[in-house]
Formats: structure tokens, C-alpha cells, sequence
């Protein structure tokens, strides 16, 4: 289902993106160097995603569109924000427009393939977009951005592929408190308030059928 | 009259809350501890204003609304910004909160027993919601977060129920100053320009009566 | 052709406002007086500029207009950038008033009367705009708020008409690359791909004949 105003859904990725500054720049907890670097790769990275995402968009379907682009936004911007205040633009840039690329793919073709229900596409953009990232952290980290250890290689291009495999561990167990997390909350929810819908609320949309809400009202 | 269009007074409401930190923090003229501080009570207070007045819509009603929650969004942004830069978190969110509760009541119970003409709420959210936390202030203002006084008691918290009584004299002091100015641009406003429209051009609307403006242009 | 959506016009100029703050004040690259400074030219001008708009549409035509009043805020963020971290604010206010005033008569009357074809007004709004703040940056820039002379005079108020005819002779090479470059891109875009759609393409509009893109979804 495409989004019922193109132009309310670019206003919103703009919204996001400006907001999603204060959450990596802001994370530096002070208005230094380190936070203006954050800044800079946040908003780099961002914008190769969103190259990337048109450009496979292209490349596959024959034209990008507005839809591709803010969703490459986002997957940017998930994508940028462990390695957020750790890399160069340039790096950052690449982990970007990887971003776009790959969480293309997951959502246009790896999730056709497995069939899988996520309207929001939050495992396809956040979850790959998100591991793609942390995992690059590793491989780009440098201790010319950020020399938490002190002299010490941050990251792969600093000589020290150690990081990788952290990034990878952390990945392996972030992914399993989230599955486990989830299943446990989901069950807990679907016993005390359940998590279907019937079939007839649902066609009607959950807006109108639990929420009693209309976004418009146009009968004057 | 409910909005035509809910999504864009959600799009309203968020560049007023985030606009407002611009307000608040912006205050303190500098970028140091207390705009640190201003920002961030904002932000709590406003956000239990948000669940303080859907909690009482929910009880009342039986829903919470999306118009319900940004209304309580403005509601706390008036609340809080006497207080912002001279409470903790905590209260921020008990004055939030509380404001919440107060001007749905004030807006959904006191405006229909009255029967007052308020089509923007101002009384009801502004000027209930402003002299709340314009009281609270004086309760929960401590030297701890602003120690304007050197050392002595800020708010009742701190011991000094003194700054309570300063402001509730405030509040009475700015109702008298708000009664008598308005009526007297208003009295000039009608001898001069008149500020009734006739029956039709009400009817019709202010913006195509007297500004010739349309919201939209559809016909292509 | 007027937009579609008066509102989402409005938006638009407050995001472009709003974030204009951080190309201009940007600019200072630090958090400074130099930035405070530039920041609040910004604002004033841009006020100024919607003020200026208005006030000769509502001379000209009768009414002022919300379309007006967004297109006097961009003249007037046009018109102070070049000046910008150089003017006191109330030059500033001046420079916008002036764009505004200037930039609906280019809009509304030399358009006309050339017969030229700008759609975006790019040329009467941006490119006048930024001419005159360019050339009145030269008259109002003073020492006082950017002493880059070390205590030399830095603009016609400081009591240096130099600096007008250097602003004159910026403009000038300015415009000859502007209008040089484009040539040269238009052609060689011609050239490769063609700047010119057909009749039926340009009537059904750019965004269904070439972008495959509708702005709305209103089936359901």
C-alpha cells in the first residue's frame, strides 16, 4: 500500500532527518568537535543513501522515485548511527549508499522472496540498515575521529580487525534480545490484550475501528 | 469545528514543541547548564501534558484523540515555560501533567457550562494552562537548578512559601494588565475598524469574506 | 499557476526559514557573537521582506496574499544573506523591506512586461534579491559588527563608498558567470538529452509523463 499523500511523507523524512541530528550529534553530549563530526557523517551518510536507494531503484525498476528516496533517507540515517561520531565523510558516505542499496534489495526483493508480513518495513530499513552499520563501524572506525583508546587502532582501518568481530558479537546479541524481547512482549500483549484484529476491523483500518480517528474531515 | 486535516495539525504541533525549545532554552541567552535545563523540563513537561490530558479524555470519554494530545502538547508548553529554568524534571512532569488534566476540563466541561465564546481555546489552554504553572513556579522553583537568590529558598520546595504568594500576585497583577488592555484595543479596534463581521460573512468564512484566500486550489 | 495547497506552501517557507538559520548563521563556523549576529539579520529581514511584500501587493491589488507574504520571506532570505554577519538589524530591516517591495514588482510587473518565462521566479526573487542585498550589503556593512578590516571602515555607513563598487563589480562577474555557465550547461544538456518535453508531456505535467509520480493516492 503506498502512502495516500507523497507530499505529507517527504515533509515527515525532512522532519526526521533534521531531528535525527540532535539524536547523533547531540550524543556527544557537549557542542565540540566530536558532535560536529557526528553531524557531518549523519547528514553525508543520509544523503549517498538516498543516491543509493535511487540509483538500484533505477538500475531495477527503470525510474527512482520520491518513495525510494526518503526511504533511503531513513535507511541512511539508521545506518550512520553507530558509526555516528567514530568515521570520516568519506566512509560515511560509503556505509550510506551501502545502506540504500541493501535495504533496497530486503525490501523490494528479499521480502517478496520469504513472504514476511512488515508493513512498516522495520526489519528490512532499521533492522539490515542498522546491522549493516554497526558492522561497518568496525571496518571504519578511526582514531583520528575518536581516540577513545587512548593511541590505540579503533577500527579495521586503523589496523585492528578486532573491531569487526566485536561489532559482530554485539550484532549476534542485540539480535537476540530483540527476538526474544519481542516474542516474550508479544506474547505477554496477545494474553492481556491480544495482537489481531478481525478481519473486518482490519479491512476497515485500525484508525476507524479502534481508534476513532478520521484524518480528514471534509464534509464542511 | 474539528481541523480538516489532523495530519496537519500533528505537523503544527511538533514544529511548535520543537520551536518552543528555541523559547525556553533560548532564555537563558547562553548555551550553558541552565538552557540545558530550560530544554529539558520542556520537554518532559510537555510530554506528560500529552499523556495527562489523553489519560483524562480516556476516563471522560472513553478515547484518547490525537486532537486530544497535541492540545495537551500546548497545554504543557504553556505550563512549563514559567518554570522552565527553575525546576527539576520531576515537577516539570507533575506540572505537565497536571496541566494536561486541567485545561481538557477546562476546554471540554467549564467552556460548555459557561457557554464562553473561545474558538482557539486560548482562555482554556493558554490562559488556564499559563496561570498554573505560573503558580507552580512558586512551588516548585529550587536553588538547585537556579540559584538566582545566592543561597536562599527559590520555591516552596525549598522551604520559602513566600514565592507562592509572589506569584499568585503575579498572576493577578498579569489577568488585570491581559482584562483591561484587551478591552481597551479591542473598544479601539471596534471604533475604528469593527470587530464583528455580519451574519454571511462568518458563515462563509473570514478567509474568503475578508481575505480572499483559499487553502486550496483543485480544480486543474 | 498557483499551488495546489496554500498550506503546505506555508510549511514549505517555515522549514526554508527556519533552516536558512543554519546556512547564515552556519556560516561563522562557531557558536559566536559573529553567529548571534548573523542570525538575527536573518530574522529581522526576512520579517521585514514579508512585511514589504504585503504592504505594495496590498497598494497594488487591493489585498495582500499568504502566497505573497511566503514570497517576501524568501526574498527577504535572498536579499540578507549576502549581508548577513556585516549589517546591524535595522539595515537589515531595510534590505528586506526593500526586497520585498522590489521582488513583487519584479514578479508581478516586469515579468509581465518582458514576457519572460519563470515559472519559479528564480530570476525576479532570487536573482534580483540576492543583486540587492549583494549591492546594499556594500552600503550597510560597519565595522562594528565584523571588524575583518582591523578598525578600517567596512562598508558606505563606515564612511567607505569603495565597497558599493566593489559589491557592483562582484555582481557583475557574478552575472557573467551565472549567465555564461548556465548557457553552457543548457547546451550541453540540450545536446545529451534535450531541455525541451513535447506539448502533451509538458501539459499532463513533468511529474506523470517523466517521473512516473503521483503526489496523491486517493483511491482507496
Amino acid at each position: 500500500m503506498r502512502p495516500h499523500s507523497v507530499v505529507l511523507s517527504v515533509i515527515g523524512a525532512c522532519l526526521l532527518w533534521v531531528g535525527w541530528f540532535g539524536f547523533n550529534a547531540g550524543s556527544a553530549l557537549n557542542a565540540g568537535p566530536l558532535a560536529t563530526s557526528a553531524f557531518i557523517v549523519t547528514h553525508f551518510a543520509t544523503a549517498a543513501a538516498v543516491l543509493g536507494w535511487m540509483f538500484i531503484e533505477w538500475m531495477v525498476v527503470g525510474k527512482p522515485s520520491v518513495l525510494g528516496a526518503i526511504s533511503g533517507a531513513v535507511a541512511g540515517l539508521v545506518a550512520i548511527t553507530p558509526a555516528s561520531g567514530f568515521v570520516k565523510p568519506m566512509p560515511a558516505m560509503l556505509i550510506g549508499f551501502a545502506a540504500g542499496v541493501v535495504c533496497y534489495l530486503m525490501v523490494s526483493k528479499v521480502k517478496q522472496l520469504f513472504g514476511y508480513d512488515d508493513a512498516l518495513d522495520a526489519f528490512g530499513v532499521h533492522g539490515i540498515g542498522g546491522t549493516l552499520g554497526a558492522i561497518l563501524t568496525g571496518v571504519f572506525a578511526t582514531k583520528e575521529v575518536n581516540d577513545l583508546r587512548m593511541g590505540k587502532p579503533m577500527g579495521l582501518v586503523d589496523g585492528d580487525a578486532g573491531q569487526v568481530m566485536n561489532q559482530l558479537i554485539a550484532v549476534a546479541i542485540s539480535w537476540g534480545i530483540a527476538i526474544v524481547g519481542t516474542l516474550i512482549i508479544l506474547k505477554i500483549c496477545d494474553l492481556v490484550l491480544g495482537v489481531r484484529v478481525d478481519d473486518q476491523d482490519e479491512t476497515q483500518g485500525l484508525d476507524l475501528s479502534m481508534h476513532g480517528e478520521e484524518g480528514y474531515n471534509l464534509e464542511s
